[in-house]
Parts: structure tokens; C-alpha cells; sequence
């Protein structure tokens, strides 16, 4: 058994698969949460109900040895089912290969499972309801106050880690320390979001498809919609603050709401029987990046979104945080249990790919509202579909690099994934990948270019001015 | 006379010039500084203690007519002296225009001429020695807490001006405020920098060149040195606080630091006789760039270095800010002196060019420590030189954009300015301007490609693939 004793703030997703893991190893935990315990109390409004759960947060699941009992909570979606204003729908598959695809997941029933987990080791303490007001980031103290009863609670440790999410304490003590000159950004989109549902039909099945993640593109806004276990869809809106005809601060009363989702979301809107009440009862929140360096500061290290908080179109927020907890149980081992060392490299290494994914994430938001009702977009995924398929170790599409292939880390994904796209649709519009050629020579053609774009080899053909 | 009153929080370079102009137009200023009055006090150390000033400070200046009165503090400096280490020096001019050069000013003798003047009109009224504690973003007022007495003062107004520096108190008070979105950054170098001198020499000369901006770059870290009107020199050194043979965290002794100036800057370190002393009196300080979005929330309008912190490798901090003025006094009149439309465009219209600003520093910190010794960059320069004294209504370089140009926004300065840069430098690598080509050709083809790369339609050459 290891001595030493950690203080872990924050029992969400990340925070609980970090107090697991290294729990395992035989630290002393102390694991403290603000929220009550989940798992006695329903799940706070305004959170994401569901989420997307796919290859690098399976690696960090499996770390643990929880890869079936969290297969169980998992509802597979094989494709982008995109709805336009008709009615129509169609399927855009997200990759040519068998077998890859992404989950819809209940956040509150993989958060409980990993909670029950972390229960059964002696060597972990938990608290809810405890809100952190003060961390000592120098020597790994904290304070918290009981939310109720006003108790405080004063805790010492070896080291601490801060899993408390984009708003972080950890994150905002770490800031104020007048010794570390800590380079922080938080940047809002001026779209926000409210979640909104599908029930159930009457008999109890998916009101639409249930295998794929359903997208209406609108342009400028869009609606999606995630399976639930339950057979009812969560269903999100991401809308405008100000601008065009509709937007969050007009769409101020049932009538007006009615009227916007009959013009724009008919099919949808047909789905939402209880959608004036929801949407005045559900909060509109706001879409953040938060980006920060360093993550770790003498013996505190803050990971998951108190390091890296992202905007969730690419699916990724907590497959970035269980990646994160892998990373790091890698490191460690590789040092051997040190955990000042373990801190600083994880802190320089994974640093560049938190900002990759909060890229990725920014990209896919334009992509995923305009992008994926526009022809070259969807003759782009018809060819890379068709690639993927007959050259299945050759070709990745950016997307299958993200979210498919967890060998390679998300730095790599984007840099290979933006040049690939580039290439392919400047390829498509200038007509350089005809209907008669062969799709090995597609293929070939593509990858000579995107190696070239990556080099910046493609930038210049300056002999010719 | 206009009635509204307004508190200027912050009677630095920014406000002290905001002051002027906004009580010329005859509004009730209350201006408010959390130093004493520098007119008695000495300046407080670790400031820069002179500062670049040209053509964009000059409009800010020019508006409120003190032209003549800022001229005679000028010390003009035509290029950049650049030190190799075996003691050699070149010149590098900043243009190959006639007239255009930058000056040095003292910081505390332009400031102290601004507050002179605004203390000329009676419907300012000034306060020195009182710290802002706290602002109401919404409804402009504030609280304020004299440094020595203790006494509390609370002003209201019409509206509130935060020219209050890079560690705003008013711009930390829109990010508190629950009901704003408040996108910040703030991002640290991993250089500090600390200022160091050269006295006149003993029959009160100069030591060095006087008509020129010093630099010793030396790859990862540099020396720089501006002249003053006492015929001293003030001379910052900017190093990596880790990493590499010497940095601010190993320069720890005298020994030490004479070893390292002895060895990387000899001629320097002969001009030095206080070093030793200065280097461990005076602070080491950090170099940042804040950003933020919006600048303006109801009544208040951040301005300035509070809303555009920038590293001072362009030598445009202060040019930047007195532009602010000029453009918001701009905006006033055509707005008819509506504040509310005024705070709204400015933060609107203004913002792209204190992100190039930004930008451009930032570019800047690379090229003088490490670019201005390079061959190519040399051989751009002589070329630029070439095309700006030949066709001096046809050609500017990025520096001339930025710095003599001050009638296109920074934004645009910036879009042409690297665009060129990378045309020319790819240019010369390839042998595409041969000697025996003529300038009116160099020019035709320089001129031809920048455009095209602004198009980015240099980016592609698939067809060869």
C-alpha cells in the first residue's frame, strides 16, 4: 500500500475514475464533492443528461476494469441522422469501418457505477455536499464549508488534485497565487444552449431512430437529440444569444417558441409535447473553452475540464477527461509512483492536446450547423466512407482520428485531420478526384497532398508569378 | 458645456489623455489614480522609464493640440542598432522613407505635460493615492480607498471609463458580473524582463549612439537600450526565466551575473558600471498580453491597456492606447456624443485592432531576439529599404504598416504586413528576386504574390499532385 494521501476535489466524471484508479494503487483518498451524492439525489437541471462515450474514454473505463458493466449503460449511435427543414432525413455514417461507432451514455448512471466502484476501496473517504472555498495549492491543503449545515471541513494531504470542472476552485486558487505566472483564457461562444425532450410514444418506443445522433443543421443554429436508455431522446438547442430572426433573448414567450420550432424544426416539433414548458423552465447556458497553463503548481494538479473545459460538439468533453486519467496512470508508472514528476509531465505533455481538442471542438461547431447540410461536405464523407471501407488500416478520416483512433493523440488527430480536409475538399471543387478514377488512386492522390499540406509544402508555387 | 459625469478610473498615459480631450468637449471629469501624483512623486520602479512613441500616439496627441509641447520631449531614433557579440555594430533603418522615424520619451515627463494640461480645465477634478476597490459595471459608480488615510470615497456617475493598466480593476469587475459574458485571456511569456542603464559618460555624452533603438539579440534572449534626455541610456534585458546556460532563475549572485554579461554582452557590459547593483535592486518583471471581449458593458468602457495588455516588442503599447482615444473621439462626434452608442461600436470596431496589435508584439518578440541577426532577414530588410526609398507611395513594410501608416487600422496593417513578410523571405530563399532583376520588377512581383497570398491563393497547386 502506498502512503500517501491525496485529496481529490470534485466526484464527477473524471474526479471519480482518478479516485478509482488510484485507489487501485493503494493511495489514501480523500474524495470531495459539492453536489449531493448522485445517487440519492436527482441530477441537477441545466447538466447534460446524456453524453458521448467512445474509444479514449474506453481506455481509461477499461483501466479500471469496468469495460462491461459500463458496455451495458451504452446505446450504440452508428451516424449523423441529418434532418432537414422538409422533413427528410438522411444517414451519414461516422466511419467506412465495421464496428466504429459512438454511444449515447446516461451521465448520471456512469457517474453512480464508478462512485459504487470507489466505495468498495477501505482507502478512499468520501464527502458530499462539502463546497471547496480555499486550496492551498503550495502544500495541498483545502477548506470546505457543508453546503446545510455550514460545517467546515479542513483537510491536509500529500498532494491534490483538482477534477472540479470548468468553473474550478482549484483552478481559480491556482490563478491567484501570487508565485506562479499563470497564462488562463475563458472564451464564450454567442451561442448558448437549453435541453430540451422526446418522450417516449405511447407504446414506449423511440419517438425517431434510435441508433444515431439526430442533427438538425440550420445554418447559424441547429437542434440535436441523444437516445436514453428510458426511450425517450434529450434533445438540445443551441441558439444565438442575438441576431437573426430568432434568437434566446426574443424567444421570450410561448407563443413566439411555438412559432420558431413549426417554422424551423416541424418534424421535431411534433416530437415535443411538453416543449413550452421545458423551454421556460430549462436554464439557457452559456458554451465555453477554458484553457490554462500550467496545470500543475508545486504539489496540486488540476485535469479534465478544471484544465480544459471545451464546447461539446465533438462529443469529447469526458473522453478527454477518462483519456486524461490513462495518460497520467502511464506517466506514473512510467515514474514509478513519483508523484511530483508524474505532475510536471503530465502538466508540459498533455497540455498540447487538450488545446488540440478544444480546436477540434470550435471546428465542429461550424461544421456540424452549416457544414454538414452542404454538397462538398457530404461528398467529402461519401468518399471517405468509401475509403475507409475498402482501405481500412489506410485512410482515417479527421473525424475516425479523434474519435476512433485513441492510439494517436488528439494533437496528431488535428493536425493530420485539418490538412486532410483541406486537401480533399479544395480536391472535389476543382474537380481533381473525378468519377473514373480508381479509388486507390483517390487515395494515393490524397495522402501525397495532405503530406504536403502538413510539410506547408503546398503553400508556395512562387515560380510562377 | 455637456452635463453627463464621468469617473476616469486610472490617470496613466491612456487616461490622463482621455481626461483632456473628454473635458475639452466640456464633460464633468472626476479622474481618479491609485499612484501619488508622479509630478512629486519619483516614479515607481520597475516601470519602463521611457517608452517608444510614433506616428499613431502623435494623432491621439495631436487631437488635444499638444503636438509642439510633446515634441520637444522627443528623442528621435532611426533604426535599430544591432550588437553582435564580437562587438560589432550595423544600423537597420526603419524605413527608406525620408522623415519616418520613432522616438524615445521620458513615460513620466509625457505623462506629467498630460496631467498639467487637464488640470487647466475646471470641470476636472483629479485624485491621487486612492485605490479602486470595487465598481459597479452597470450603474458607474465606484469605490475607491486612499492608500495612506485610509479614507473611503464613493463617487457616481454617468458613466465610468477603467484606463486603469493590464491588472484592471474595472475589467475584473465585468468579469465578476453574473450578467455578462465575459471572454478573457491572459497569457505569459517565458521571458521576464528587468531595466538596467547606461549613466552618460564623465563629460555627460552618450555613451552610445544617440539617434537609434539598441538591440543585442542573441538568439533566445536580448539586450535593448533607449536613450533618455540626460544623456543616459535605459537598457532592458529580456531572458527565459528557465532553460539554457543563464536565466533569471540561476542568475542568483554577483558573480554569475558579470559571467554572463562579460561573456554575451561585452560591449554593453563595458558601458555597465552599476550592473551589478541594479541588476539585484530593480525587479524582475513578466511580460503578458491580456485580451478580453466586450470592452463595454452598460455604463462602463474599458480602454487601454485594461482592455488590450500587450508585450512591448512593437513599441506600440502607448500608441495604441492614445489611438484608442483618437477613435473613440472619433465615434463620439459621429455618434453626436451619445455615450451609449459610443461604448457599444467602440468595443465593436476597435477590438480587431488591439488583437493585431497583440499579434503583432508578439511577432515582434521573435524577430528582434532572434531574426534581426539572421541573412535573410537582413537581405529583406536592405531590399524593403531599397523599395520604400524608390517608390515611397508604393511600398511599406510590415514595421512601416504598423508604425508609419497610421491611417489604415492595425487589423489591416497586420493582414498585408505578414503576408509580405513571408512572400519576400520565400522569395529570396528560392531566388526569385535576383540581383539583376530590376526594382520596378521586384516590386511588380512582390506586389503580385502578397495579394495573392491575402487570397490565399497561393495556398494551392493541387493540379501538380
Amino acid at each position: 500500500m502506498k502512503k500517501e494521501k491525496i485529496i481529490i476535489v470534485g466526484a464527477g466524471l473524471c474526479g471519480s475514475l482518478l479516485a478509482l484508479r488510484l485507489a487501485q494503487h493503494g493511495y489514501q483518498i480523500e474524495l470531495i464533492e459539492k453536489r449531493p451524492d448522485m445517487r440519492k439525489a436527482s441530477i441537477s437541471a441545466g447538466r447534460s443528461i446524456n453524453l458521448a462515450f467512445s474509444d479514449r474514454g474506453m481506455k481509461g473505463i477499461s483501466l479500471v476494469g469496468l469495460a462491461e458493466k459500463v458496455n451495458e449503460l451504452c446505446i450504440p449511435m452508428h451516424g449523423r441522422m441529418l434532418h432537414d427543414q422538409a422533413g427528410n432525413s438522411q444517414l451519414s455514417k461516422y466511419s467506412g469501418r465495421k464496428g466504429e461507432y459512438i454511444n449515447s451514455i446516461s451521465r448520471g448512471g456512469l457517474n453512480s457505477l464508478l462512485l459504487d466502484e470507489v466505495e468498495k476501496h477501505a482507502n478512499v473517504k468520501m464527502y458530499f455536499n462539502y463546497n471547496c472555498t480555499d486550496v492551498n495549492v503550495e502544500n495541498a491543503s483545502a477548506k470546505f464549508v457543508h453546503n446545510e449545515t455550514s460545517e467546515v471541513l479542513n483537510l491536509e494531504a500529500d498532494f491534490l488534485f483538482g477534477t472540479d470542472g470548468a468553473g474550478s476552485v482549484v483552478r481559480k486558487s491556482m490563478m491567484k497565487n501570487p508565485n506562479l505566472l499563470f497564462s488562463f483564457s475563458q472564451n464564450f461562444l454567442t451561442h448558448g444552449y437549453k435541453e430540451l425532450s422526446f418522450p417516449p410514444t405511447d407504446n414506449g418506443n423511440y419517438a425517431t431512430e434510435k441508433g444515431a445522433l439526430h442533427i438538425w443543421p440550420r445554418g447559424e443554429n441547429m437542434l440535436i437529440a441523444l437516445p436514453n436508455l428510458d426511450g425517450s431522446f434529450t434533445v438540445t438547442l443551441f441558439l444565438a444569444y442575438e441576431g437573426g430572426k430568432y434568437n434566446f433573448n426574443n424567444l421570450t414567450n410561448p407563443e413566439i417558441v411555438d412559432e420558431y420550432f413549426k417554422e424551423v424544426y416541424p418534424d421535431a416539433y411534433a416530437l415535443m409535447p411538453d416543449l413550452k414548458t421545458e423551454y421556460f423552465e430549462n436554464p439557457t447556458a452559456p458554451l465555453g473553452t477554458v484553457r490554462c497553463l500550467p496545470w500543475h503548481f508545486e504539489k496540486t494538479l488540476i485535469m479534465g475540464d478544471a484544465a480544459h473545459a471545451i464546447v461539446p460538439f465533438y462529443g469529447q468533453g469526458m473522453n478527454a477527461s477518462f483519456e486524461d486519467v490513462f495518460v497520467f496512470d502511464q506517466i506514473l508508472q512510467e515514474e514509478e509512483f513519483d508523484l511530483n514528476t508524474s505532475f510536471e509531465r503530465f502538466s508540459k505533455e498533455r497540455k498540447k492536446d487538450g488545446d488540440a481538442i478544444a480546436d477540434l471542438a470550435l471546428d465542429n461547431f461550424h461544421e456540424m450547423k452549416a457544414h454538414t447540410a452542404q454538397e462538398v461536405f457530404l461528398a467529402k464523407r461519401k468518399l471517405e466512407l468509401e475509403l475507409e471501407e475498402k482501405f481500412p488500416n489506410e485512410y482515417y478520416s479527421k473525424y475516425s482520428l479523434v474519435t476512433f483512433k485513441e492510439d494517436i493523440p488528439y494533437s496528431e488527430a488535428i493536425q493530420q485531420g485539418r490538412a486532410q480536409d483541406l486537401v480533399i475538399q479544395e480536391m472535389i471543387k476543382k474537380g481533381l478526384l473525378p468519377e473514373d478514377m480508381s479509388l486507390e488512386d483517390k487515395l494515393n492522390r490524397i495522402k501525397k497532398a495532405t503530406k504536403m499540406a502538413m510539410n506547408n509544402e503546398l503553400i508556395f508555387n512562387l515560380e510562377e508569378i
